[in-house]
């Protein structure tokens, strides 16, 4: 040990890199991650205030050694101290010009307020008196002075903060002030006595005070909150810490002196122009505080012109140096500028985007660095309204609640769809549809309303689901809601609103405000966002499609970037004003020729969908997947019958003439119960309606391949894809395939086309996964089903679970994130992995995507990615979402 | 192919084995199955009318020539037809002492009924006439010659055989008779001339009606008929059908002839002496005719006492030589003995026992072939009761549904569980209990019941699972059954049974019978299957454990041979009429004290039933599953309570004062809607209940712990294994640990006793199974609930699916089998293996058990052997099955 080089200044960083044999992590590992910043600087001639750090080896052997300075330790801290005071010209206790430095820790890892800090080392009444001479500022001289005692007391000292919070806040009562700030330089003496008292071990010599400041920060590495700390951030117990003694500057000495901080950037709207805030003859945390008005840097340029060229120079450098976009903090003491801290600064979405990409433009950083820089979540900044900052700040928080589909929404409180429609289309009010739940027959008031807003149901809830379908803004599950339904109000914590209130929703955070909020609204043709996809999508090897049920939501996937659509729900098209009742003739039946003549109703309409979805994707390839839910969705709910019925028995009871409306009520009643399972969702539905109602798979492939034909004939390229939903076993599917391929056959020949179609499957299922190699020799495509696929892996119903035992599970920590928001990797990722594999094992050239929620979901898009599959596809609107994060899982993991 | 062998005398079967290379299958392959059998009989011995085998490489040189005889063969046949000629002493064609012959194909495989015979080869006008003389019996000549006719016509001649049917009939019209065996002499005369009109091209000459027999023999392994049958079979097109030929043989020459079947064992007991019919001076098929009152075969030692002797001898030799019990049919022509068929012989479950048991031990067959000859279904013949053969002949069939629970069972219909208790306890008279369907509160007449029929619910149904748990007969799902609970009728095809009316179940194949039919009551204490089950438990690997939740159920279990309780579904107690208010007060209240007092009430009966259950199985291992039903199944349903509702305010408004009994029906509603969830299978339960309640855990955790401690306190060795069913997250497993094993620490803290006990999960949930080894890290055992497993890796909803798609699928051939009968390999099967695998990796000494339904289903235990689990559990009444099953699958897979 002897020999060894214990402390290096600031400007011996290169030497410590040499001893890490040239490797950063080294430096860091050897000098804490602030010293070897601090030394960082400095080598790139950036006015850092002189110091230097004592090495994590010193405080091992520290440790080691029975809390004592390893041999040679001191004496190279005092000479390096000397080193400072002669750059500085200022001496360490000398009232004249005395030298402060402080004492900070700085381990490998960042451990954010877990060691210990003693500022203003060096202060005595001596140097007290001498300074405050020096600044003409007792007031700040005397509060240092106490910073310094009470730090000093309770950190190297172990007097406890509160004795010390205890003086203060009897001169703050006696002085009749709310803050320290605000107490007068004569307190502030008359509180450094008492300190003085409280701790009694205070070392007025500055090097003595220095020297066990230096071993409580030692110590602080075993400190409990330390300790425990590392055990939850998994760093290891046995790196240490460096200590960092540097010099105290100070921005408060007269008017040629400033402190501020500033971004090299604007982080509002990344702009390439740095910007801050800044005051003359102040410290750092007046600026911080927001007792003096700021100035904007700007005017530094008047007020300081040779600092403002001097840190413009130095934002630029520093801005090179680190490749990103710097949030600093500086000080001009007496017309020198030092620069305190640098680190990359915290930005808009907006700004994130556009310093992104012109950092690319400069030069700066790589086309892919430049994708890696934006979350994905941040473009969805683009795509909905948000609530301005401004309105924010005023606004009235009523309750919170699931944030299910992004995007801020004002409107007037209506309770039911007709009336939401109806204000809407005919009022021309916004609304906000408010419910309980959703169901299918509210689509048309969820259409037109703003956006939509629930008690009950979770994440995948059909409110959650259509909103987010239609970008509509949603927040779902907002259990402190009471909805009450026949007074026409909601209340939450005895605030009644009533129906026709003003309220907003924020789908984005969840959160539910009263009154109307004023909106901004963002734009996704932003040149810098136009840019920075077009480099993803070059990056990217993932396809995006898009979910899309409408021509509508098939144009605006389009403009948005799909290159197809990944899902269509043919269902949805069931529950138009129009057709409903067609679909519940065909549902009520028991004559096949009824039920013929219903869904031979129901063609042209299903056909006309189709025929605008191949226009709209023309060229694209578009999945349409045969009907997928119960049959009883279709009906009323059997609570409504049961309700309408109970109110007829007792009209019927006080003698009213009601035998025959009973009789529908229970004619349709019976129908719903004969339908009724005791779990709809491992029931009759998927390819298991179409083996039970083949007319109904008939009518549908039908209307696909007419649709195609048409279009086909108008000269439009056309690419069905036929999707069955729910297979479990390939049985299914090749019986499926013979019925489809028939009427296939049968259209083709009538419609004298050929269409190039493909046959796949919904891989949604367990089984389906496992014994994917057999699956996959009736199968040209999969396409994960991750939601019913989570379900089903998982045995949780998340209608039931999210309103339920999930919710308790993320909160004890069970489960560390929701399976129905990011694909979950052991299980579910697992799984399809072993489809994966079976698939293209049977069929190396099988084309699978993922059309279920996590197809939207960055870190799902990732695991897809990993997973090899050919494309994701999600909601219109996450459609450049996930060109984003389908290029960051690409240029993370090269295929 | 000049100097090819391609006929081969029944007496050269030796040189057709050197030809095959000494290979059995080869000759099988040449002369094919009948005519290889042939041949061994021949050569053992056996007096087998003498014949000659044409080979299958004939028939395929025959086929690739253009239908024409390869060269040598057409000379070989006549060669081998002399030397019959000769060994018989007939002649072919000799109207003073005939020969005639059969022709028949025979395949590698059998294939019956797809190919030609023609029977009576070598009758013309002249023979037939000898022949009256010879036999004196003019019917039966010209009936032969008739028939010889007939086939030669459509076999050979490609005659519809209906214009022949069309002949007779009008024969039996004109004589006023039923059948043609009634017809006169002189009838068969006229008929044999109209049908040589009607076959013109019939050969007089018998060598040309060999060989035209021969060659459409050839022929029609190429008929539509047989390649259908070989594409349905898996059959190769390219083996060709070989040609025997064989003397005609006569058992109606007089007194010293005779025909008759025979046993070489008893094959309703499996008594070892040989019994049969037989009848003197007639044809084979009189004896199966039942026109003559045939004879013991005891009588033929009486009768014909050296045919019978040697009779005797042949068999015993027949079955040594086959090693197994035989069938056969046997003619004595005018003194001379002649075997024409022997096969294994069918038995009853009874007599194959004794037999396999018996075999063994007198050293024809190993202990190990014993236990593989005895099919494990047979094994239940012994456990339940059957009705008596005399009983079914009589019987009217009401209905049949779906076979859940064996045994037959006899009773008073009762409509309700209070009337079937009543009826059975204070009346004693024996009833079957009729529901809809049956739930929970239905147990206790259930119990009392002798058997169970309902028209709803399947295999798994709340019916089926608690039928087979008891043992009771149990046939549910009989769709054509309406019950009228109002009437307390219930009605099949207009057909209407009322309350009290006998009706009898069979449980065994599901039918439904009219009426009071006698059963008899095997016993499991036969000494033969006794010995078996010992010799299976001596080879089997897989241990076999039972389900049982009442002390009553683990003593019958051990008794029947099981090692441990495998699964104790502790909510069953719950239904108890003592217990269930109890648990509906801790479900209804939400206030904690009421609740901890409601758990403090049940404790007691828990930890009864424990102690019971632990010194049922002293020494042995006993799982004990926590609680796992969602909560609303202890509640009364919704749709009575509706019922009940509705019934209260249509009084109301009558004018009855029922406010409150409406206030308490719609308080219990209203729990239970606010249980309710859309897909209860997948929602809050198993241990997500105990994360959701943990004082329930608590307290079913003190309950074993204590009974634990009670009965090691008396002597008594415990071995409880906790088990959380449902788990699908490792962390789920961690959480209840830390609660299970605080509790239990404190429990024997408490008691001053250790209890030594395992802790493990349920891998009921595909995401459990692919993430077993986490799951490994926190469980000593795994128990694959397979009802559950199959559900979630299919996702089908049983009780949904078993009364809808599902029946379709096994109908449509979609599935070749119900899954949640035998386990579903592909799929459920692949998922178990990657669980063992999985938990195994973490945990070599892992113990995996099963204990779904399937753990009593012989071909799902022979995969749980195959997947190297520790032990299968199910009902008591099928461990000895699972005995035997798990036998026979540790000698076909070693481990």
């Amino acid at each position: 040990m002897a020999g060894t080089k214990w402390v290096y200044g600031f400007d011996e960083v290169a030497e410590a890199e040499k001893q890490a044999g040239g490797d950063w992590e080294g430096v860091r590992a050897l000098l804490g991650g602030k010293g070897a910043n601090l030394g960082d600087m400095t080598r790139l001639g950036v006015p850092v205030p002189p110091g230097y750090t004592v090495t994590t080896e010193a405080c091992l052997a520290y440790l080691a050694g029975g809390e004592a300075f390893p041999p040679g330790c001191w004496d190279q801290i005092e000479e390096a101290l000397g080193r400072v005071e002669k750059s500085t010209g200022k001496r360490f206790g000398d009232p004249e010009n005395p030298l402060l430095v402080s004492c900070r820790s700085g381990a490998k890892f960042s451990m954010p307020g877990m060691m210990d800090t003693v500022l203003n080392i060096g202060m005595n009444d001596e140097v007290a008196a001498g300074l405050a001479r020096l600044t003409g500022d007792e007031r700040f001289v005397y509060d240092s002075y106490r910073r310094l005692v009470q730090m000093f007391g309770a950190v190297v000292l172990g007097q406890p903060d509160e004795v010390f919070e205890e003086v203060l806040e009897e001169h703050r009562r006696e002085a009749g002030v709310a803050t320290d700030s605000e107490l007068p330089a004569e307190r502030l003496k008359a509180i450094v006595v008492e300190f003085r008292r409280l701790a009694p071990g205070f070392p007025t010599e500055p090097k003595e005070q220095l020297r066990l400041a230096t071993e409580a920060v030692f110590r602080s590495w075993n400190g409990k909150r330390a300790i425990d700390y590392r055990n939850a951030a998994g760093i290891a117990h046995d790196l240490g810490t460096a200590v960092n003694i540097q010099t105290m500057v100070f921005g408060n000495m007269g008017n040629g002196s400033a402190t501020g901080v500033a971004m090299s950037r604007n982080a509002t709207t990344g702009e390439p122009k740095i910007e801050g805030d800044y005051l003359i003859n102040a410290q750092g945390e007046d600026v911080v505080a927001g007792i003096r008005a700021t100035k904007p840097l700007e005017q530094l340029a008047d007020d300081l012109p040779e600092m403002y060229d001097q840190f413009a120079a130095i934002a630029a450098r520093l801005e090179r140096h680190y490749r990103e976009m710097q949030d600093m903090e500086f000080t001009v003491e007496r017309g020198k500028l030092w620069i305190l801290q640098t680190r990359a600064g915290k930005r808009t979405a907006q700004a994130a985007v556009r310093i992104a990409a012109d950092m690319a433009d400069e030069g700066l950083i790589t086309r892919e660095e430049a994708v890696m820089r934006v979350k994905p979540d941040q473009v969805d900044f683009f795509l909905h309204p948000q609530f301005s900052a401004e309105s924010l700040k005023e606004a009235s928080q009523l309750a919170k609640g699931l944030n299910v589909s992004p995007g801020a929404a004002v409107g007037l409180a209506a309770f039911d769809a007709d009336l939401a429609e109806r204000w809407a289309k005919v009022d021309g009010k916004p609304t906000i549809m408010v419910r309980p739940e959703t169901k299918p027959d509210d689509v048309h008031g969820m259409l037109a309303a703003e956006g939509i807003l629930t008690s009950r149901g979770g994440r995948t809830s059909h409110a959650a689901l259509v909103a987010r379908q239609f970008g509509k803004p949603a927040v779902v599950g907002v259990a402190e809601l009471d909805i009450d339904m026949a007074a026409r109000t909601m209340t939450v914590a005895g605030q009644v609103i009533k129906e026709g209130d003003w309220i907003s929703i924020d789908g984005t955070s969840g959160v539910v405000y009263l009154g109307r909020l004023a909106t901004v609204v963002p734009d996704i043709s932003d040149p810098w966002l136009m840019k920075l996809l077009s480099w993803a999508d070059e990056l990217r090897t993932l396809r995006v499609r898009a979910n899309a049920d409408y021509p509508v939501d098939a144009e605006r996937a389009r403009r948005y970037g799909a290159e197809g659509i990944g899902l269509t729900r043919t269902e949805h098209m069931f529950f138009e004003t129009e057709r409903l009742p067609l679909v519940q003739k065909m549902i009520m039946t028991t004559d096949p020729a009824e039920r013929a003549e219903a869904l031979e109703g129901l063609l042209p309409y299903q056909r006309a969908d189709f025929e605008g979805l191949f226009r709209a994707m023309d060229g694209l390839p578009v999945i349409i997947r045969l009907i997928d839910p119960p049959l009883h969705e279709f009906l009323p709910s059997a609570a409504d019958l049961t309700k309408r019925f109970i109110d007829l028995k007792v009209e019927e009871a006080k003698g009213a003439q009601v035998a025959a409306e009973i009789a529908e009520v229970e004619g349709v009643l019976a129908r719903v119960e004969a339908l009724h399972e005791a779990n709809p969702m491992l029931g009759t539905r998927g390819v298991r309606l179409g083996i039970m109602i083949p007319e109904l798979t008939r009518m549908q492939v039908r209307a696909i391949f007419e649709a195609a034909c048409n279009v086909a004939r108008e000269g439009g390229k056309v690419h069905p894809e036929v999707m069955i939903p729910l297979t479990s076993h390939v049985n299914e599917l090749k019986w499926q395939r013979e019925v489809l391929e028939a009427e296939a056959r049968q259209v083709m020949a009538e419609q004298g086309l050929q269409v190039d179609y493909m046959f796949g499957t919904m891989i949604e299922i367990p089984r389906a996964a496992l014994t994917a190699d057999e699956v996959a020799q009736y199968a040209e495509f999969f396409s994960f089903g991750t939601n019913d696929l989570t379900q089903t892996t998982f045995g949780i119903s998340r209608d039931d679970a999210e309103s339920g035992f999930l919710m308790r599970y993320l909160q004890e920590g069970i489960l560390e994130e929701n399976p129905f928001a990011t694909l979950d990797r052991p299980g579910v990722g697992r799984i399809m992995r072993l489809a994966v594999e079976g698939g293209r094992a049977t069929r190396p050239d099988l084309e699978i995507g993922i059309c279920g929620e996590h197809g939207g979901d960055p870190r799902s898009i990732a695991l897809c990615h990993e997973l090899g599959l050919d494309y994701v596809s999600c909601s219109p609107f996450r459609v450049p979402i996930a060109r984003l994060a389908a290029a960051q899982a690409a240029v993370e993991m090269p295929r």
